[in-house]
This record gives C-alpha cells, structure tokens and sequence, in this order.
C-alpha cells in the first residue's frame, strides 16, 4: 500500500486531476438521469449535483479568476452550482437541489469535459495561486465523491424496491473483529498538518497538545457489538445517553444503525449499494451517529478518544493503507485480521471523536471566498478521524478532520473505543 | 365542437380507451427520466407516477379482479402506485413519490403498453361490472392527465433555468374579455348528474335545488382585472379577505397569482409550459386559490357563485366546447371574443364556486375499494366547475364537481363573478 | 322554562346589561389570579382575558364612540384586549394572551366596574346606534361567557391534579337515553332569524330552503352509544372517515373524546370542572370533533343534518328550554326522559350539522368594524346549532349559527343523527 | 469583599441553607400568584415552579432518601417538580410548567416552610452522605436564583405594558469601560476545581492544560463597542458569522441583543426587571448569544477566549467580587473603574468561551440519580465562565462552568476578548 500512495503522491498535478475527475465519471456511470437528480434530504445532494459543483468550483475559482478568455459555459449555472460560498452571491436552496431535472446529466457530463479540457489546456501556465487552487479542487472533488456515494445509498434506500447499483465483490472475511487493546503514553505531543504536502486550512497550525495515559481498542466496535448493544436494550436506556442524544432516540423512534432491518426470522439485515444484505458480524458498525457511539461507549464502560488522541496515535500509520475507495464499486465497511497493533485506522470507517470540530490555536481561515471552507463550520459538529472504505485513497491524511453533527449518520462513520489507564 | 363530442361519444370503448392512454403518453413525450421523476411538493406528483398509477387502476381492478390468468407485471409496483385507496393495502407515502428513480420511465411505459395489451385483448369478454371499471378508469386517467399537466408546471416552475417544455402555438387573441352580465331566474331547479352516460358518483343523485335569481358575469375574471386589484392594494387590506385567507396571504407572502412574476421593467410576466411569457391581459386569470378569488369578488361588490347557479347556468352549453386539451401541447387560458351570452364556462379555467364540496341529498358512495374515489374528501374543499384548457375534451359535464382546498393553486383555477338581481 | 324566556325578554336593556355582567363575575368568581391567567392554546384564551375583551368592547363601541367625554382606562389596553378586529388596528397576538400576568385579575375587575358605572350612567341618553351596540355588546359576552367555561375547562384538564372547580349538584339522571326518530316532511321552508329581536349579522336573511323528507332522533347520541362505537374499532377502521379526519386521527392519537380517560378497572372517566368523574352513559355525549361526529354517524348508517333540516325541526321549540347556563357552576350535558319528540334540542350539547358556514343568499356584513363580526369567519368551518349546557339560557335561538373547525372538540359538541326517509 | 467571602464560607451548613431559602423567598415578594406562575418559553420556567422544584430536590434526596417518618407533602408533586432525572421517573412536561395554576404561589411557600422546618429539624443528626447532598442543594438553589430573575425578565419582556418589578436604585456609573489588555504566558497550568470546598462534578478532575501565550481584554466587551458592531452592519454581513450563526440570524431577524429595542429617537432602550431604560454605553453588553459573541469577536479581529486561558486568568482573583447578586432587587451589568488589571471577571456577566461543554480528562458522573446533574449536558453547549449580576455572591468559583446552547441569550450573556500573543 505504501508503495501506492508513494505512486499517488509522485503524479503530476494534471495525472491527479484527471484521475479525480475519472473516478466522479466512473461513480455515476450505473445511474440514470433520474437516479443522479433526487435528492433524499437536504443534507444529502443529487449526483449531478455533486458532478456540475466540482466543476463549477474549477470553473469559477481556477479558469473564471486565472484564465483570460475563459467565458463560462452558461453564466446561470453559477447560481445553481454554488454550494454555500456566500462571497460568491446568491444560490439555489440547498434543499432544492432534487428540484433540478435541467441541465440533465448528459448535459453536466459535457460541462465536466469542456471544463477539464480548459483546465488542462491552461494548467502549464497556471501561476502558483492557480495550481494550488486546482490542488484544493481536486482535494474538494475528492471529499464530494464520498459523499456521492453515501447520498447515492441515502437516495437508493429511500426506494421500497431495494436496488442494487453494484455487485458485491467476491472477497475473503474474517469471523471476528480483533479484541485487543494498545496503550499509548502521555506527555505533549504535536498535531496537525506540517510539511509541504496538500491539507486543508482546518488541519493547522501544527501545534503542541498535553496528553494523558490512554488505550485504544486494537479495532473498530463491531457489529457483532453492536448487535449485543441493541440485545441488551442499549436504545431504550436513558441513563447510558446524553439529554440530547436521548431526545433524539426518542423523537425518530432510533433503534438501530441507518439502514439496518430485521428480515422477517429477525436477522439483521442492512441496505447497501449492493442491495439487501445481511449484517456482517465482524465487520465495523457503520451509520451511526454521534449521539450512539458515544452511548455505545458508556455502555462498554470506555469513551471516545480526543481527535488528538487519536492523532499521535496514527501518526506513524499509512494514511494510504486500508479498505479505501481505489475504483467505483459498493463500497462497505470489511472484517480485517489483527496484526497485535491498531488495524483499520485509515478507511472502512469515519470514527468519531470526543472533540467538538473548533479552530486550533492560531487557526485563520484562507484568504478569499476559498476560506469560507472549513472555519465557518466549527460549531455544533463533531471531529471524525481516518477515512472510510468511501475515501477515495490518497486523499487521507492522520492530520485530517472531517466533522458532522451529532445526530447525523448517513456517512460511514463508526467509532473506536478509549479508555484512561 | 358539438359534432366532435358527438364523435367522442360514439367511439367504442376501446377506441376511448386507446386515445386515452395515447394521450398520457403524448403528454409525457418531451419529459426525460428526470423529468418524470421528481417531486415538487407532496400535492403534486410526478409525471412518471401517474403513468403508473393510472395504469396500476387498470391492473388491479380490471385485469386482476376480473381477468383469470392475469399475473402482475410485479407485485410488489402496487404499494408503489397506489394512490389513497385503504382498501388496497399499504402504500409508499404520497410526499416520497419523488424518490422513485427506479422503476424508469422506460419500464415505466413498457408496463403501460403490457398493461393495454392484456385490456384490450381481454375487453370483448370483460363482464360489464368490469366494463363500467375500464369506462372509470378512463375517466380517471383523463383526470391525471390535467394533474400530469399542472404537476409537470409546478416542476418546471422550480427550475431557475424556467425550461420551456412546448413551443407556444400562433393564435388570435383578443384585445379585452367581454364584461356584460347575463341574468337567471330563481325558482326551482334540478342539477346533478342524470342519464346514461358516464358520471362520478358525487355528481348525483340529481336532486332539486331552490335558486334565487342571480346574473353570472358573461366571461370569467380577466388577468387586466386582476392587475387592478394589485394595483388598488387587494392584497394588503384585511377588509377584503375571510380570516383564513388573510392569514394564508400574511404567512406565505402572498401578492400575485401563483407563477407571476415582474420583469426588470415591472410587467407581470407569468411561467407556463412554454417558459417565461408577458400575462395576457384579456386571457382568464388562472392560479388563484380560493381565498384570492373570494376576496376579490368582495372587491368588485359581487360574489362567487354557488354550485348550483353555475350548473343551472350551464345545463344548455356545449362541455365539450371552448378551449380544453386536445393534444399534448403548452396549454394556457386564452382571450374570448364576445358571442352576447355566457363565455368560456367550459374550458380555460376552473370556477371557484362559493360551495364547499358536500354530498347531495340522497348520496352514495360506490362499494367497494372504489368506492372511495370521491365520498371521504367531501370536507374542507370547495368545488369547482367547468374543467379548464388541461382538461381533456370530452371529459367534462355541467355536472361534473372538481374539488380543492381554499389555499391550492396550481391547478388553473380561475372564476367568474355573480351577484344577487 | 317559556315563562322564564318571557321574564328574560322582558327586562330592560339596563337590566339584562348587569345580570349579564355579574354572571361572568360569579364564573370567575372561584379562580385565583393565576388560574384566569394560564391559556392552556392558542384557541383557548385566559378567563382575565375574556373578563377584559369583553369589557374592551364595551368600552370601545359604546363609550368611546359615544359618549363625549369618557376616556379609557388605559389607552394601551386596546392593544391587549382587542380579538381580531383589524379595523381596529393592532394587538397582541393570541397565542401569547397567556403572558399578561399584568393587569392582575383584580385590576381587571376594577376595569370591569368602572366601565359598568360609566355605561350604565350613559344609557339613558345613548341614540338607539349606540343602544343595538349595547344590545350585540350583551349578546358578545354571552358567547364568551360559554367560551370561559370551556377555556377553563380545557386549562384546568392540563394540570395532572385535575382539580375540581366547583362541587357537582345533586341531580336526578335517566338511565338511558330515549331511542326513537321523528319524520319530517319536505318542501319550501323559511330559514334564518326575522322579526324585531336580537340575532347576528349571519343569521339572515330569512330565505327558503328545499328540504328532502328526513327523519332526526329524538335525543343526541349518548355516552353510551358512544362507547359502543369505541368497542366496534370505529377509531380504527379508515373507511368510516373522511380522508382528512382519518389524517387527524392518526396524527394526534385520538381514541375517544376529549377529555375521556380509563381509570386503572378501564372504565372511561371524562374530566369537568367538577373533577374526575365516571362518565353518563343516559348522557349526550360531549367534546367530539366534527370528524368524529362524521364517521360515528357513517358507522350508524345514518348522517349529519344539515342546519336547515335541524332549524326546520326546531323552528317551534323553546329555545330557554333544557339544560342551559342558568348560574356559575360545573355544567355538564345531562341525561333526558322521553316526551315522545325532539328532546335536547336546545342545550346540553352543540350539534355537530352537515353544512359548511357559508353566508346566507343575499347576506352583508354589518357596517363598520362590528362588521368582522362574523363574516370573515365563513370559510373553513361548519355550523353547529342548539346551545349547550355553557350557554347562557336566553341567549339561544332556532336560527342561531354556531361554528367550528371540524378538528376542534373543546366545546361542549355532540351529534344528532338524521336520516333520509 | 474577600472579608465578605469569608464570611459565607464559615457560615453553618443550617445558616446558609436558611439564607439561601430565605433569599428565593425575597426574590418571589414582587410577584402575584400570576405573575410567578406563567412561563414564558419551554426554557425558562415559572417562578413558583423554581421555588417549588428546589424544595422538591431537599425533600426528594434528603428527606425522603435520609430521613426515616418523613412523608412527602403530597406524593403526586414529584411528578410536577422533578425537572429531568430520569432515574426519577415520569414527569410534567417541561414545555407545559406553564400550566399549572394551582398549587397556588401560598401553597408552594408552605410546602418551602414545611420542608425547611424537616430539614433544620433533621440536619443535626444526618449522615455525612446527606449533609453532602444538603450543600448540593443550597448550591442547586443558588442556580435556580439565577434562573428565577432570567426567567422572570423573559416573562416580563413579554408583556407589552413593559412592568418593572423593582426600582432602579441609585449608583455611580462610569462614562467608559477600561480598554487596556493583559497578557498571559503560556506553559503547563492546572484547571479544575481541588481542595475540599463544594464543587459540580464537572469542575474536576484537576488536571493540567497547555496553554499559547494569549492576553485578555481587562473588561468585557462594553454596550458601547456594541453598538458600533451594529452600526458598522456587523448583523448584516455573512462573512462574520458562522454558518450555524448566520443561519440563525437569518431565520429569527436577529438585529440586536434580547431585550433591545430602539425608542422613537432611534435611541437604544433595554428591558430589565426595572422597566425600560436607555442602554448604559459603559456596561458589558449582556444577552448575547454565542453566535453573536463569536461573530463580534471575528469582527473585532480577535477571538473568544477558551475556558482553560479564562481559568488561568482568574486563578488568583476574588470570585466573591465585583457585581454579583446579594438581595434581591432589578439586577444589571454596571460599568466598572479600571483598575489596571483585569476587571470584571466575576459577576456582571458570564463570559462565553470558544470551549464547547465537553468532560475533562477523566471525568465521572456522580452516583446515582443526582448524577445526571451534569454529565448527560456535555453535548451541543458552550461553556461560559464567571458568572452574571444574577449570580448569588459566594456561589462563584474560578473553576465554575456553566453551559448554554450557542443560540440562548436570556441569561445575562456577555463576552470578553481574547488574542494570541
């Protein structure tokens, strides 16, 4: 694997950027227009949405504000492919995207190309400033393929008749998740981004934190687990929840992970985009929120870890390795063997931390409507470390922070127990 | 117009029955995938669901009721499609009908076409009970056809693109409406439906009804008049509105009809099939709810008319004259030319009856799961009579009862004053 | 009980002015500050409110209007106890009336006195304008004095002591309710209020109506047969609804009528002003919901009447008979013998009728802002007729027109079950 | 005042729950039955419900649990006053505390009487577990003060006659607030509450932070700077607001703190428990939320402190100082001399952190029902530090923490500012 990222990290910047916008191409290649243009939720977005906002944000931040004669493909896309830039003016509502069956997806699928062709047409004579925005574009394509796969599985999951967009893979499985525990010493410790490689602006600055003793369960919760949590009526035990969390168990009926079902002998099953199928015991719980980990955690007598526990503890890992997204196919969290250390760190599953998602010390957002990136989300949402079998491979780093809300749960997100020793 | 509704009415039942769902694909016919598929609102559907739904009326009620070795196309299509019939089990709920990407428009009109075959192969043979069904279901899917219409308006008129789906046809239109006034006696009178021929149950029994003597306005309320009512500040002054009008106005920022517009320069512009356009000032006004059209009879110091003046009124013109929908096409209300008695009662726009939409004395709703086409809504509705430019030529009667909530607007509705004599 | 009528006929506008505003005192007369603050919905309003917002309307219409020199209490207090009069400009809005802890319950008292002593002081020399205002004044706070019954009903019902208000009078009670029909004819019959005495604005004109042959039963639907239809499933079983009053079942839980309960052996209590107490069975049942009204009556196989069959049959009955408002006290429907015809028609309970509020032929508001009385109203609603138990005896007659929204059941409102013959 | 502080502390167990007591009961002298029983928001509660539930919280986890013949006043109250303990069982729900008008105001300082009656009466002889839960109370009590005078304003803010509860008293006030910095090196620090005082769980462990040299603004953030926010459009301009707190501005038409209102001269006016006044330009700005905290902070080109920077700072100062609640009376944030060093850290306002709610290394709930005092909040909420003018003096400790979600701001809420050194 680290021969892999050693690959990903040497291609040029032009292999980069068509590799990303093959692989978007590749994840919509089983949808019909109307697959790619529902909307299941308002946090969720259409295919085609995801397709034409990538490429608006190459558009629009590289060829509009970088490239002389560059005239944009219809000056009223802007106001439909804007995500939430609001220095870039006005926008459709987010929760409206579904509402979009014009431009159809042929039509952004044209837009992709005369787009990449600009883009690679002027990349050598790019500035600096413009080739790390086109970096920042391929990173930001990067983040909206995980999230065309998990809106695609929202959208799917909303349909009774249970479609299947890929088929399962043939693979090997382990019977059991691994069941150990690695301690880790205390003292200060460095966090976040360093170096000159691509990161996000919400990763720095690089700065010392104080840590306590602590363990980390070798692997992921299970969801064999998982499945013992919901047994020991986990769901319906306010005393193992926060106020909130218990408010929101209550208010949706939550009994079990997103898209888990019970066939009718009471085996659980789960949607995926493979169709229907049966939970796998050994492999991590995925789609649950923060609010059931962090139950989940109480009930195992452990908690959460820090994002910066988490951190040092990955440091030395390979950000490359693991169930990650290498091609388009139905993506699902594996069974892994132990190896004696930590397995998984780095895809399968998002796992959330104990840290709400705040600036680090002497954080500034980037300059530019560009900044409204990151900073204007730390509120309210929660850190999730490592990737998931969703991440595209090679955009993971151990400095990485992803956030969500608390109640939210249609990424693939599990959990990885700590403890204080 | 008499000759052709006298050829509509002597074609045979499978001649009916084949226009019928040549139509509904006619109309489809400029609609991709995505098109059909989405949602804009839980009242309107999508254009792909009534394809199926209609046909989903045949299958279950004709063929699989009635026609022995009639398998399905798939069994599990029925709690997809069907709409609000109880007795049919449960359903996919009405405001999710958007994120049915799957089954495609294509499969779609492949179960039409398996569906039409199976009928008209079986027809001869079909008992009359079972005939009766299919003439029902004709006229249920003619009524679809005005929502497909009015519900693909309503997704086109989300799009900031503002698609026009049809080319506008050339055609003469007159520079006012007529503004005479048309006198009727009181006395007794019969209304409802009666005879032979084809009728929703809520249209009978044919019962007498005591008028008092009243005048119609020759023509219905024209988009000139309503400007004026803008103009003069109707909907900003609570005198002119019932309180649960002038709450829907304060609530949802009412101050125009539904799809109008001003352009840069400050002229209405309204949406239609045919994209953005001028109002035509002689045309009827459409797409005002019932609140809009109460208040502005109070305005003219007139009123609406009750049901049963307009039926009375209406009992001797041709339902099959005027401007209804004879093929797929932009439809839109027109300007009519003066004739000295009662314009466009038929055709163009619903009227808005001051009635609320109740049972007649004596009535009965059909048995059976069909039984409940008409009877459960007859609460918090008003009627509306005389179908509009959407509604299929030959599907209306003077006694025919459409229905609606007080704030709903996307259907053409209009109306036509009248007053005490 | 006519004689009654004749004596209440018979006072003097000075007379009936001052019983009518000492009963409202002796109804609050039991309630602490607190208790005529609380508003238990927006629907419901304080009993400090109702004590003010009648006292308001006198104070306005008459004195301000009036009477030279009379100044108001304090000129802020318009804008607290205005209801909905928007010709009289703006207020607080009613679903935070339970906020005015201030004035106290004693100020308002005092409010009370005060605007008594000037009107009574005026009275004398008040034109006959002024004097009909008195009359609609009186009339106006007869309304409300039903509405503080039910309003406190409906408040004291939140609290989980469920405190009695006032001790329940000794009565004798039938065990059963009389069980037979009486036939009427049809034809032309004269409808809505004629003659010198006081009626609202919606109660004329006076016009014919062309009734069907139908029959009404002798007494209201009791407790009994209520109970009954709970045992059947009737809150379980769709096609006894309509589509809307299905919807509002399932969306509030409703099983039995408001204010019901089972105590720990099932047997149904209904909570009153008197407590917790078993329910009637000989009773009419009480605080159903027009929805409720509507299926029980499907599930009879039988209807609703509509309110001119209802006035017809009660054209010649004494409307001060029955069970009516006589003294502050806990009101409650009551079980009637049978004298062979109608019984209860007038008090007891509302009757729930098949007619939507609409204006009559030929009605006009009153002019002037007395004018919202009633008018801004017909949309929405349906007619109840009779009185209740919290009516005022006195204040009822054959054309009275009551009305609701078909979900809202805090009144004292039962049925009557008519048939076509 | 440190004399003062000291005092407090080596008062008796008994002479400080009586002051405690007795000060709960000055602060209700104000209000009517009415006014104490009205709730203004599912958030704040009535004041009889305060005087009620802490009373509850003595007889509940001390009388009940530790004292052997003790019975309940009246069984059926634990269900009214229990406020969130699950492991307490069913409760009233919050949003309808509002409701409940009886017990009266007189009953509930009766059963205050009878409880404290118990309680001194017992205290001599309770185990070293109870008399813990006794200072748990008292400390309790001491936060429902606070909440009492926050929820009152709330309610009477909602009163349009704009009551004042108390006078204003005379003061001396300060034209300026002091502008000058402080600045902290960073290094190892302890925070967290040690040594045997009472503290919440939540305050400990002690455990080390690190800190980055930063420096604090000696006052919080004045009415004064506040206003030029406003008037430099601070509330208008996306780009300074989280996406959270844009949001919220947007949804809600936030202009300007709670309570603010400009006279006909344009002039700012707040409301406070001493009626409406002009807005005192030297004092802290309060009601603020943490959306607005933070936005002003970005505009003013620094940031919000977190609560390990604030506790460093206010390690070595008086947490008895400065303007906090001594009597009861129309409290406000007042202007404060400088003094050179920081001023204003205790009392006047809490001071928002940039530190969400989150446990410290190793925290643990306390056992049992009590438990659920503060760990089952540490989710969504922020963290403010060294409470308001609304904070019972002696109540107060530098490693105190108290949360609230980013959008409340009816408790006295201000900000001071924080900057990297």
């Amino acid at each position: 694997m680290a021969a892999k990222a050693q690959a990903l990290e040497s291609a040029t910047l032009a292999e980069r950027f068509a590799a990303t916008r093959a692989l978007s191409r590749a994840l919509a290649a089983p949808l019909s227009d109307a697959d790619a243009t529902i909307q299941p939720s308002p946090e969720a977005s259409p295919t085609k949405w995801h397709l034409a906002h990538t490429t608006w944000f190459f558009e629009t931040f590289v060829l509009r504000d970088h490239v002389e004669r560059y005239s944009a493909r219809d000056a009223r896309w802007a106001y439909l492919f804007n995500s939430y830039y609001d220095g870039e003016g006005a926008r459709h509502a987010r929760e409206r995207r579904g509402m979009l069956s014009r431009p159809s997806l042929g039509e952004v699928l044209d837009y992709r190309a005369r787009v990449e062709d600009a883009l690679l047409e002027a990349l050598p004579s790019l500035p600096t400033e413009a080739t790390e925005l086109v970096e920042l574009g391929i990173n930001h394509e990067q983040q909206h393929q995980e999230l065309m796969l998990t809106d695609m599985l929202s959208a799917f999951a909303e349909n009774p008749l249970a479609p299947a967009i890929w088929q399962r893979g043939a693979r090997h499985e382990e019977e059991t998740a691994p069941g150990g525990r690695v301690g880790f010493a205390g003292g200060i410790h460095e966090i976040g981004h360093q170096g000159s490689g691509f990161a996000f602006d919400c990763e720095g600055p690089r700065h010392p934190v104080l840590l306590h003793p602590y363990s980390l369960d070798q692997a992921p919760v299970s969801n064999a687990a998982w499945i013992e949590f919901i047994d020991a009526g986990g769901y319906r035990d306010p005393s193992l929840w926060t106020a909130d969390g218990w408010a929101w168990v209550q208010a949706n009926g939550i009994a079990a992970p997103l898209y888990w079902s019970r066939d009718p002998d009471a085996v659980w099953q789960r949607f995926g985009l493979d169709g229907l199928r049966p939970v796998d015991r050994a492999a991590p719980v995925a789609h649950v929120s923060w609010y059931e980990a962090d139950a989940f955690a109480r009930w195992a007598g452990a908690r959460l870890p820090t994002e910066a526990e988490w951190e040092a503890a990955a440091a030395d890992l390979d950000p490359c390795g693991g169930n990650q997204l290498d091609a388009a196919g139905a993506v699902a969290p594996r069974a892994a063997a132990s190896t004696g250390g930590l397995v998984q760190m780095f895809g399968d599953v998002w796992e959330w931390t104990a840290s709400a998602f705040l600036p680090y010390p002497g954080f500034r957002p980037q300059e530019g409507t560009v900044g409204e990136y990151n900073g204007k989300f730390m509120v309210n949402q929660f850190v999730l470390r490592g990737g998931s079998c969703a991440t595209p491979r090679g955009h993971m780093r151990a400095s990485y922070r992803n956030f969500f809300y608390p109640h939210q749960r249609w990424q693939f997100c599990g959990l990885r127990l700590a403890r204080d020793v």
